[in-house]
């Protein structure tokens, strides 16, 4: 089959998560970027299309301009990453959903709650689909863990422990002047309110509520910028109140030592317990109360259908971060296909929606007000 | 050297604490145990004193018949052990130490606030040492780590994560009828308000400030009593604030299938961050910020002198719990040996004394009151 | 710029390597599919090129066919995977080099000594270059640690303990009827002499070399055919003895539960130690003797520019096997670039040659003959 | 019950191996140490004596004068334990055994094979017990592993990887004149012809048989002394074959940088395969092919009667080192009250005897003579 024609927006020459993008979109062959506007500053964007191999006349200077003329010509984009900073998710997003081009869009949703409430109404008024890379549920150990919760295999569930340390923010990087990552992912302008909560507290939050199926009832944050002169949270302390009954707490940091991208998610039950680490993306530890530890691993004897089917190799060949992260862009081609062709997506098709989304960026709002009172117990708004 | 004679009560023939005692008051051959009261029942006092060899003169049917006749009789013992549920620990341990006899008593210090506070100002009146069984302080790597923070080599401290998961509670085995433990630790009348805040989130608590010498502000906490009928929390989520602007989290569960004993403290400052978990307990990770982590060995290359001088074996021959638990004993037996000779207690002596003990009683009530008023805020009374 | 055009020989619905390298040729953009022979069954050759979106005029029956015409259209393939099984190496590769149509072939280089050596000839006579999939050494750090052996940071290596177990074979598996890959793999007329040691011991000893610099005096082999009617090894254990002093052995295995692909080496020398792990690849320990062990992370603060060089994420993304893979495609997509513009090949560009594929026939030879003679010392021949 | 009553030879102040017999001994109540021949220097025999607390007349310079007057006073010595360099074994162990004391002895049996088989012949003769210290059989995990070898769950037995590296070594120790250690274990007067064959591989072989029950037909072992000047063995490399047609590899190193002592156990069978680590002791990974693995843990779901026997925690309380050197102990007691009894021994007691350290001792010879002979295979002697 033909590759689907993508776009870019955001991604330029020394951006972290655009080249991420691209990775994902070209590992199973089913997207090839055409177009880009790659950047706010004309002169990278046109270096930066031009390194990447684009044709002169689909290297845009803006995304406006962009989304009008590959909406008219014949065999303009099919969809449309969107890799910016946070705050220009949402203007970007807009101008392909309003014609009809899907969209691809990294988390957070938006850096603001209003937007992020615009944004939906607008992704459920378009006929395109919205697909938000939350990548992490895209790891087919995840998916298992989250089959594994559905059908009971942990009984009712009592306790989530999420967390997600990192380091790259222990000093005060922002401040070098040297990388452009923390300055824009500590601007509040840029970013929105939340720091490591919105950076990859909403990553934590959200493979909780993946995986759990459990919905928030509220919560307790008690949020720190540790670093003098920090203008957003760069640690975070929250604790949960799922509806149902079940506690949890998640831990977002970037200051500290020793922590690369640690994401680590602890699910108990009644009947059991699942432990995973992102690090070693292939293992999912399972003990069903009162029997040993097992160690279930991908593509192993233990792996499930619905982890092989976003696999690509047998146990023991490990699978990564941008083999996740493409499994987010294959389901979306999937679905896409299937509303090209006129028919109902798939029903295994899963990928995070505008709806995950909001609820990032309500976790995010409800943390910094949580904070704000004293760690007053909140509702997401 | 001739070994302390040593008392006992509690520890009967199926507790499992006492046994531990026992063993850990042999294992460097300072201790013999010469006389017990080791149940409230008579018969299993007398089996089980029988089983030990103890001579008949010194099993005793009450600990107070125990401290009297001791106290009197030429070679009386020098120390007592005291293993019992926590609500014996005030009535015990007072009895000793108005009588001069040194007090090696278990955890928490005892079952209510106002006897911990009484029992701090008997010990502190008493000529004798009270000495606290907070056995993981007796780690030779906690020991490392402990003297790491306190030379600067983490910095400024910021984040405290300490957790304590065991499962052993998941089901209502309390009702079970089988289970003595688990009957009397979540017994608010012999274990204290708290269930696993009080079993395991004191040594928790405790942990954390052994290594990193922060002293707790405020807490806001949130039990649950997750299996039905259980009267005591079996899971505890607790925000820390600690002076001087460092945050921390405490995690204790008795009902997290999977978790046998899984202590694990993480403590990271400006310059680095350590890690170590009790069930690995001959390692301590520590990473220098931005340098690579080092695996820091018991023994190894990296252990330092106040490691060396609580182990008995080279690397690689993993010493466990027991030795850990050996090591109060023996400083114990440093600092007795030196009050029996009239002379100060050496400087590098280091035990749980009874203070720590009213701050884990201080932290249970904190955390109950908090827990009370929906996670508030409070400070350790 | 434009990926380069690529064919592939083999590869068809489903096998294994052949998506493999398709995905790998990929990841990095450097390579497009355009041609195939996908099977020598031409009904799956069709259905397969088919599937895979080959244009109708480049689904070919057979290797030589489209080694002729492919040379013979304006823009023919730039270069031809080889992925079939390994009897089929020697016919293809001789096709397209001697029409000087570079050649990227999976491992073993051949079934027969014989055809190595027919193979390297041709190969050194032709214009095109000859890469070789020995895929771990695509690995960051792999890279990372033979730059340190080079640079001396383990002093004189003393010791090389390299083990490559799997259990897929444990049962007689190729006598099921229902798996492919199995058949061919210990049918000795298309796989070779070698059972475990031509698939896996070929991958371990190159990988030893590879990252040691070493190169092996002679050997002693025990291997054994566990699964009664099998007919190559499944189990092979040989001890090594490398030029200029340095010992080792080597185990391979298929009949080993538990173990999925677990290819490991450890090298030794006067001044420290590495070890590193195919399936948790983003590691490398990294012991200076009589200092503690560090865990070196690819894109952690350990990393080289070595490994930064064919890395994609920062530390904590984790890479994988098909990241480890597309390194050598992209490696030999400079080489080819190069030779195309008709520059010389980057010196720092690194891939497993003709002379490492016949080092690897020659080790299956030598472990063959030796194990026939009792584990008489050989000679690699 | 009143402990034991035991002596030693050997162990004096600044022994390594005297002081984990004397915990050891002490662990489970056992043995009471009351005599000692701690050292063939009489000063240090003195002074080590009194530094144990021993009573002064006994108190000996000469093992033979102990077990003469031990034999004859009133209330002498149970049993004695031998701890000296290996080439003392012998001589010590045979005045004790004829003289009807048990012995308690260190490995390797003896620096000789001539007196390994008069040793066995003394024993064998006397009405003493012979008891050597494998002490990693004690290990619980490891009682475990061989009751499931011997029930069947591997199936058929097909490969035994066994290793025992350290790095201790890697340089001149024994050169510098500040290590006695070091230089009796390299010394072949002292300690036998082999170095680290002698001093682990003899450890690594002896747990390979516990576990696994086969019993060695052939071997084929390259020895090296990589240091310069040494005058045994500091690495081995061994190639087993087993009786019944499993086979294995042992490696034995001195000269490992970054191992402490990392004996490691691997068995694979026709159902499954287990793995066993001394430095993580409460750990047994066990796979049943075809199924995930298994992390079954000491006091934990998994662990059978056979390993609770041995153990004195709970899951999840890390036993070590000296608790599995402890159980060697306590089997030897329970042995010992059983023949002071006139009882059998009971048949659950086990322990390594005198036939297993020949046994060792010619593994040793065998490695030995093979590595003269360029890897011949022999058969122990």
């Amino acid at each position: 089959m033909a590759p689907l024609k993508l776009g870019m927006v955001g991604g330029g020459n020394d951006a972290f998560i655009g080249a991420v993008h691209r990775i994902a979109s070209r590992i199973d062959g089913e997207f090839e970027l055409v177009a880009g506007a790659l950047s706010s500053t004309p002169e990278r964007a046109k270096a930066s299309g031009e390194a990447l191999g684009l044709a002169p006349d689909r290297i845009y200077g803006d995304f406006r301009e962009m989304a009008i003329r590959e909406n008219r010509i014949k065999g303009g984009i099919d969809a449309v990453a969107i890799v910016t900073p946070n705050h220009v998710h949402y203007p970007a997003a807009r101008e392909f959903l309003k014609r009809g081009i899907h969209v691809i869009c990294d988390k957070p949703l938006t850096s603001t709650l209003p937007d992020a409430r615009k944004l939906v109404k607008i992704a459920n008024e378009s006929d395109a689909l919205f697909v938000l890379t939350h990548n992490y549920t895209g790891y087919p150990m995840v998916r298992q863990a989250r089959e594994m919760v559905a059908n009971g295999e942990l009984g009712e569930l009592r306790v989530v422990q999420v967390e997600y340390p990192q380091d790259w923010l222990t000093e005060p990087e922002e401040q070098s002047g040297q990388n452009k990552q923390s300055e824009w992912r500590t601007d509040p302008e840029r970013s929105g309110a939340g720091g490591s909560t919105g950076d990859i507290g909403t990553h934590a939050f959200n493979l909780a509520g993946f995986v759990t199926g459990l919905e928030l009832d509220m919560l307790s944050a008690d949020l720190q910028s540790f670093v003098d002169g920090r203008r957003v949270d760069d640690n975070g302390h929250v604790m949960l109140r799922y509806k149902g009954g079940a506690r949890g707490m998640l831990w977002c940091s970037q200051v500290a030592p020793g922590n690369e991208n640690a994401l680590k998610l602890r699910v108990y039950g009644t009947k059991g317990g699942l432990e995973w680490s992102q690090e070693d993306p292939n293992y999912l530890w399972f003990t069903p109360f009162g029997e040993p530890k097992r160690l279930l691993t991908r593509g192993g004897a233990g792996a499930r259908d619905v982890a092989a089917r976003v696999s690509r190799t047998p146990g023991g060949h490990p699978e990564g971060y941008l083999e996740g992260f493409a499994n987010i862009y294959t389901e979306a081609a999937r679905a896409i296909r299937a509303k090209m062709a006129g028919d109902p997506v798939p029903a295994d098709v899963v990928f995070p929606t505008v709806e995950d989304g909001l609820a990032g960026v309500s976790f995010v709002d409800a943390c910094v007000r949580s904070s704000a009172r004293d760690a007053a117990w909140v509702k997401l708004a």
